[in-house]
C-alpha cells in the first residue's frame, strides 16, 4: 500500500528548511508542506506555555491538510512541545532531537559526545537529557553559539568572520576527547564543512537535517506511508509574517528563493 | 529652581544604557530609573500597533513615578511611537533620533551623511525622513549592519570577527565623500573605537549616547529641571523579563553588573 498524503513539517523559522532540503532530495515523490511561524521567531525565548500553544495550534492546522507525518523541525518546540503536539492526534510525530541522539549514541566509540545549539536549546538541556536517559554513562560537552545563527542569516558562508566565529566556539573541542558532535540547531548544516575543517576530520559530525530526514524516509518505508514512484512531488509553504530577509534566507538554505508562500495569521 | 524629580529612560532592552550611562557621568546628582523591555526585544520585528502599545504602557508607568524628563532610548520606539508618547502628558519627551540628525546636520561640513543602524531602523527610513525634513540638500548614504548586536551582545569588543564584520559593513563608506556618520543604534558606541579605525579619523562619528545625553542635560539646564547639586543620584532599573545574559550585557554597557532590578509585568 502507497500513501500519497503529505508531510507537514513546522518550524519557528526558516532553520526547518535544511530538514526539508534533504527530505525533498531523498523522497522526490513526496508532497511537502512546510510552516515557518515567523510571526512568533525565536521560539527559545518564550516561555513553555506559549511555545506549546503555538506548536498545538500550527500543528491541528497541519494535521486539517491531511498529512501522513508531522515532522517537529524546531529544537525548542521539540524540546518542550512534543508530547502535548502528539497528544492532538494519531497522526506520527518525529522531532530533530531523539533521531540525532539515537544515532550519535549508536555511533560514539568513546562514548563522548559534544553538542551546540543555541543558547536556548543549550540551556534547555534537552539533548543533555535525552542523551542520557538512553544512555547515563555518556560524557557529554556542550557550547551554546548564539552568533552562529545570525552570521548564517547574513550569508556569511565562507567569510573570516564566519571562521573566527567556528574557531571562538569550538577551540575547546579540539582537545577534548569527544569523537561525536551533535548539530543541535537546524541552521548549522549549512556551515558544516566550516565547523568540521576547525574541530578537524576525526570527529563525526551528527547533521540533524540529514539524520532527521532519513529517519522519516526509514519511518515511512517501515510503516507503508511512501508516496507511490510515479506520484509527482510538491512543495508549499506557509508562514505568519513576511519580512524581505526570508527571500535571502531561503536561498542560503535551499539554493533558490521559496515559491508558493502562503501567508497567513493562526 | 531646583527640582529632584527623577528622570526616565525606556529602551526595548538594554541597549539604552549607554545613554543611561552617559547621563550617569555628566548629571551625576539625578535620580534615574531605566526601562528595559526585555520581555518584547526585540521591537523592531513589531507592527507599529503593537510598538506603541508597548511604549505607550511603558511611559505611563514611567510618568506615573513622577518624572521630571522621559527619555525614549530606542530607536524603534523612537521612530514609531515619539507623538503618541508625547500625547500621554506634558513631561517633555527626548528621543534618540532628533538630537543625532540635528548634530550631524550642523557638523557636516560637505553635506553628505552616513547611517548605520539595524535592519529594522533603516528599512524604516527614520533618520532619512528626520534628516531630510530639516534639510533636503542632505546627501544620505544608509548601511544597516545586522550582526553589530548580537557581536556586541556576545561581548567580542576586541575580536577579529568584529574587525571582520565591520569591515565587510562600512568598508563602502570609505570610498564615499561623506564626512559624518550616525551609529543609529544604541548598542554601537560600545565599538565606536572599532568602527572609527575602519572607516578613518577624518569622518566624525555622531554617537547616539553621546548627543542624547547632552542634549538632555542642556534642557533640564535650560528649564531649570535640574536636580539640587547636593542630591545624591540613584538609579532604579526595571525589566520586564530576566535572562542570565541580562547580567553580561550590561557589564559589556555600564563595565558593572546591574543592582537594583526590578522585574515586573506590565
Amino acid at each position: 500500500m502507497k500513501n500519497n498524503r503529505p508531510i507537514g513539517i513546522f518550524d519557528s523559522g526558516l532553520g526547518g528548511l535544511t530538514v526539508f532540503n534533504q527530505l525533498r532530495k531523498i523522497l522526490p515523490q513526496e508532497k511537502f508542506i512546510y510552516f515557518g511561524d515567523t510571526a512568533h521567531l525565536p521560539y527559545g525565548d518564550k516561555s513553555p506555555e506559549t511555545i506549546i500553544k503555538y506548536s498545538q495550534t500550527i500543528s491541528r492546522f497541519l494535521f486539517n491538510k491531511n498529512i501522513k507525518l508531522l515532522i517537529v523541525g524546531c529544537n525548542t518546540a521539540s524540546a518542550v512541545a512534543l508530547n502535548a503536539i502528539k497528544n492532538l492526534s494519531n497522526i506520527p510525530v518525529i522531532d530533530v532531537i531523539n533521531p540525532c541522539v539515537q544515532t550519535a549514541i549508536l555511533e560514539t566509540k568513546n562514548k563522548s559526545i559534544g553538542i551546540i545549539g543555541t543558547e536556548a536549546t543549550i540551556a534547555s538541556q534537552a539533548y543533555q537529557k535525552t542523551i542520557l536517559h538512553h544512555d547515563s554513562s555518556i560524557d557529554i560537552s556542550v557550547k551554546a553559539c548564539p552568533l552562529l545563527v545570525p552570521i548564517i542569516e547574513e550569508g556569511l558562508l565562507n567569510h573570516k568572520a564566519t571562521t573566527e566565529i567556528i574557531k571562538l566556539y569550538l577551540s575547546s573541542f579540539k582537545t577534548s576527547n569527544l569523537d561525536t558532535l551533535i548539530l543541535g540547531c537546524t541552521h548549522y548544516p549549512i556551515i558544516k564543512t566550516m565547523i568540521k575543517k576547525e574541530i578537524g576530520y576525526n570527529i563525526n559530525i551528527i547533521d540533524s537535517s540529514i539524520v532527521t530526514a532519513s529517519y522519516a524516509s526509514d519511518f515511512l518505508n517501515q510503516n507503508t506511508l511512501i508516496a507511490e514512484d510515479n506520484h509527482i512531488g510538491k512543495n508549499k509553504f506557509y508562514i505568519t509574517d513576511e519580512a524581505q530577509k526570508f527571500n535571502k534566507i531561503s536561498e542560503i538554505f535551499l539554493g533558490y528563493p521559496l515559491k508558493n508562500i502562503h501567508k497567513i495569521q493562526l
